[in-house]
């Protein structure tokens, strides 16, 4: 039931159509959840500028290229995550204009995101090399949705110089992602060096004690760094959503 | 080695008494991380309006006492978390103008915090009354940082009525803090309502297979709605200090 | 918003009193839930004859007796579940009438349950003696909402006969409980015995490496008996609410 | 030992060509369990509806057309899981009438199934498109034994509103399935919605720390609304099992 | 139904008495178990030499007590395990002749237990002095069942020498039992020493990673000796039950 | 150094053609657990009728044919375990004469195993078809010991009757080795009929929550039949050793 | 069987008052691992410098000052670990000398240990004040053995400048013990900091989701920090002597 | 900051070029970390002999490549660990000297690393064939960095007389490394022979129950052999990088 609904059974109402009880009925059954889908449906994708996403892993390459061909003709930005190379090849044929990070598995295009508000930049730090992927689906999240991003790579904790040399940087962000395997101790040195939100995101490498990256997440949720918080394991893209989120200026 | 004498040696230089081979020897062994940690100490405790937190669980009386002795006196703020029954007496009969709150078991005893800007409302939504003192310990870590804090109690998905009706204060945050034990589904619900930075906080509350609120966590980092970041178990204060950084105001 | 003040509003339209903008504005911020929220109690409570539940385990006897003078003074029916033996002896000094189990640690205070209509009778079958507390427990919730319970205890699968001497009983049932600890086998051979729906209760009884009933809950989940449901460790509310649910009888 | 040859038996005794300690030799080593099986067996296949099921993942083509072709050749129903695609082409070669559904992987080839007296309708929810196998898999089961099956999928909790506008289609069904993966909070959401028998689902659907469905296996177990009971991971068969079972009117 | 009554029965049939329908219709409800169930106890406690056992864990002393009463007056032999002091004291005043090992936490009041034809040995070997109640547990066990009981205790694979200077005492005996906490890896030691049957113990000493038990249970379960089985967690009284069936002379 | 040249020594220094001092030294030196391995070997392989086993998992068939080679030339019986059908027709081009069981993955080469004297039958129960693989493996190494060895499969618990009506064959045997996947209840069952020694394999067959055997695992291990003892997840090879050297007569 | 019995044996060989079989039949069955179980006994305790040493957790007072009398009463050091209150105080009346340390719960005396060569000195880290107990444990065993020990607490790595402020402190030390709880960080830091050999402890501080410090085991089996080793959780004695059997000099 | 440009800026100030204020300025902001960097650098790879290695897995041949030229290019020796075969070729091809162990998937080319003083002998044992690749990883990593090493293998806990005879082996060498999977039994039985440091590595090798590594793990950080530290799953090149440390001559 849409609004200009409502308005006609009022006013059939108060022109004697429709007596009371028939209108009370109506309204007993009214679809507001169907209203209200439509305005925080509106409210996402049109004011606060986020992209439409895919997560492609598990599709097929024609399932991924039919939801963008919705996404693009609707004139949403895009963003596919976990692509393979042949959905990135796929997408990039029909729409020349992507965006396509092969490290990060994403590909974008840009549709109408209005722009935000932002309140400065974001800084995504990484402990490993193999870290890559991970962290720079972080950056191309976080890009799309409108921040301003920057990078600081390979300064793992056990040559804690290569991070203190770079302690400028890290003053500089408004909020940091800090992404790390193994034992996931990164975000306890650098929550110790800034006091800026953070947001830790433990990865999937390491060997045999790792369990596929439980060391990492567990050593993260146990930072003693106050105010660390933590996503999923390789879960760049929530880390680059949340960390937008905190980006945007809101006065409550 | 402090500012003080980084200068009177330079002094020296300048007035030739000491000469440049002498002075850049004392210069290679600058013990620059105590010049740091003053530095740290000062931006964190003055600028920017955190207090200084002692964490009672497994302290005795008389080392928490002594403990705020020595910070309240230096003129710091002082917040007390998990304290016990004891503890809240022996603060209270030392400092009477201590807040105590005897659910979160917080005791705060407020010195110098310079206000800091923040930019809206801090909300602590919650699933259940057990997770009332998870919640609660949120509220007066946020309290004493300076943020404006509403709660919003009992408002579990199993009687998704109840959230829903309250969808306008929701909206009005600028931060939530979501508290939740069980399936820790709550985060969940209320991600997919929001579109502001959103902190899950699983809680150790549930039976047999909860696992000591290891349910709850996996539930939270699993979370459906892209965004959701997550604190330790039972982490209330992790979780209000995660949510004061992002409510400061703070152009990068 | 009630559905009175709906009816109001909508005959103040139909009198002329209020006009079709004023009327359309109060009903946009229609604050529906509360109304859904009504409707749901209403169903659960009145019609469908489910008492209110306090779960007492981590309460104080104040707060248990508080909660249920709430509800005893609003007629709806009781269920106090992990009560201990104050709580029990709290209950009943304040109504006489009460119905306590001691083993099942329920305290019952009936109001108005209106009755339902069921298909059949719930048969509570346990393996060991030391799992009795969670069968009564089931016992006790599936009667308090108006279904006819039998019991079956002691059946354990080393010692089959025992099981096999009541395969009649176990035929008799529209809905069967079973409730066991250790290795959890018993729903696997009661599974394969009859074909009405059975749901599985895991108990924490068992050393070593049951962990706290962890390898009953395995057991049940992989049970090789088709269509078997689980709940919870130790949670024999839980399937005594599930039992009900199947047993009333409803044509959708 | 067959009915027909204790009759036998008795005759025998009771026309004196038998006495009785012979009889009682052969009575004393009667193997009633042959009995109890035919008569499981004609109880489950004939009266109850249920087809003969072939669980296909690890077995060989061949193996599956073998077992298939026994079944069908004794005019059983025939429902075979978790097929392939050369085990979905082998099996329509063999039986064009066959009815195959390559996202739930299922193939049925019916045969005598007598109809079943049921309630209602059994309905299949779903939180994502991921979980669609698993949803269609429960579907194929319950169709197949007899059940009117709808669906309702793809309404995940983080878009609460998508569920919402679908409360009567809730309200409507007799037994409710719900399928989801990631957090599993789907069931706790519903479960507070209606009151009807409601079977959870968890599936392996999930990134990190899933851990292959353990954390939404966990999150239903703990499920804050009364009465959720749950399968074993991707089971979507058993769900299906156990709807049938639900839904089958039997007064006891 | 007694073997009498099916006598009497037929008799009634042999003699015209009653006739072959109504026979068939007793005998088709045969509660064939009920006469399973006497044959099976009457094997089990009567021929086999097996006493009743008392599991005291978590049982008050009146409830022990009160089942020890009812075994010893029935003749049979009693086996109570894991007794506090309290339920000790109770046991001896009642019956003075009772057998108590205050280690093993076991009282034992011989009844009629028929002498077993046993092959040898029962040798019980122990890593530390810790796991001596486990270890005695195991001994009492196996000495009520009629078996002869060695032990050898101390001899943890730190300290081989200990174990090597014993070998001679390995191979006398018939059946090993290997009680061990920590790392659990004596038995693999003295498994490969000896070609006896070896039944592990894993007990639930240790610190920190042992997990109550889990170390010594899987590093048990991995042992690179061929054919060590293994029973539960501090499960004496199991591996007890164990040997003393692999120890009696049973020529199949 | 061997016996052989022991004896040699000592003839040497008695003959005067060595002298007390280099005799000394050279025992001294006495490799004497190579005396003790050579003991062991030879009271393994010859005596005790034990093949040399090659475990062929991880192995290339280059390697399994040179160890077989090694093994069958010097007149040992062969066991290979986990053969792929490569391995199996590299073995049968080599050794005609050897006995395949492509099911178990086994093959074995009969050398010189000395008869042992056995006490009775070893019988071999499994759960379901997929179990096979496993059992199958349990009866070829019983068999190569010199055992004899029964079967019955396919009597899983959720169809009880098929392992009632075996109650027989159950009772015939001298050891029991009860092979289950799933939830791991049929040893519970089995215990309880039987009172001979029970070996219970759990296997990897199960699905989901199974956890790869883990749920089997923790349900034999939890088992409330007295006595059953346990061998690794699919470790049908670790069951027969352990059934072959209980069935083995030994007086201690 | 001592040398001098092999000499004598032989030589009565060699004079011909014992014939080869004799002779053979003795050195058959030559009980060589006593001898090693005394070279073994002597080596560790009396030229090693290693004190006899009581786990004192789960004993009896009685029971430990037995233990400790006869250890006493033999001339050799005692170290007492895990001791409570009451066992001091037992201790010191006994032996007024004794070296006591409450916070480490370690009690000494000192005996006859020889001086060891020692290269250099032990530096035992802690990152939080939590973690002493399990560092002073590591001390007190270290200093028994005869290593110079340092100490360096409360450098946990959130606030990372402590840590340097004292880099000069870490190159002085010969082995590095780390103790640190939470996340289990602070060996990845140091280990990158230094190039001797690090030993990490793992404690069970911590909340939540450290689940009794696996969480910091975890972190240090993964640290990305070259040649990190690890000993069980709280095990500070362990690392105590791993670090003693470092620092001594030892020229292969 | 170069100490160069420390330098300038002193004689700066003491030419009165600069004034005291700004040197202080410049100096407050001095990134001291740099000059720490190169430091450490120069100090691990110059003076300790340490070459630099390349963790290969999850590296292609182009990457293994290119950094490899990076580093032999620079002088530096190159350690590169888990190569693939066609990594192997690839360096062998661009380096014809480099020294290649298949077993241990490590590939050396030497470049400058001075001579370490090392106290004595690494000897690396294993407990079965399969262990012989991560064995093999430590010996190559111990030898590039200086240390003579020696191995002895297939000597595991089952067949103790291997090892036992093996003991004067043992008892030469300085650091002793011990790969073992399965049940990791072996370090207890090593470590209770020897007194020099052991360093325990256990591997993923075994079956079922083993969980990858999981059991060898926890059985070695709970060995009852005292000093015994760990090392993660499969990480030979950690073990060999702690031996070294180890081995190195160090007066603190």
């Amino acid at each position: 039931m849409t609004p200009e609904r409502i308005r006609a059974l009022l006013e059939a109402v108060a022109q004697g159509q429709t007596d009371v009880d028939e209108a009370f009925a109506n309204l007993a059954h009214l679809p507001f959840e169907e209203l209200g889908f439509a305005r925080i449906d509106h409210h996402r994708t049109m004011r606060q500028g986020f992209p439409e996403v895919i997560f492609c892993e598990g599709k097929t390459v024609e399932q991924v290229v039919a939801i963008a061909d919705r996404i693009v003709s609707s004139g949403a930005a895009l963003l596919a995550t976990r692509t393979n190379a042949e959905m990135r090849d796929a997408l990039v044929a029909k729409y020349p204009e992507a965006n396509v990070n092969a490290l990060a598995r994403t590909v974008v295009v840009a549709g109408e995101i209005p722009a935000a508000e932002t309140i400065g930049k974001i800084l995504v730090v990484s402990a490993g090399t193999s870290d890559l992927p991970v962290a720079e689906e972080a950056v191309e999240t976080a890009r799309v949705m409108g921040n301003e991003v920057e990078t600081l790579y390979d300064v793992g904790v056990a040559g804690i110089h290569r991070l203190l040399a770079c302690r400028e940087r890290l003053s500089d962000a408004s909020v940091i992602i800090v992404v790390a395997g193994m034992e996931g101790a990164l975000p306890s040195v650098v929550g110790g060096l800034v006091n800026v939100p953070l947001i830790a995101v433990p990865t999937s490498v390491g060997y045999g004690a790792s369990f596929k990256g439980l060391a990492a997440l567990l050593g993260m949720l146990n930072s003693c760094a106050s105010g660390v918080t933590v996503v999923n394991i390789d879960n760049g893209f929530g880390a680059g959503v949340a960390a937008s989120k905190i980006n945007r200026l809101r006065a409550g």
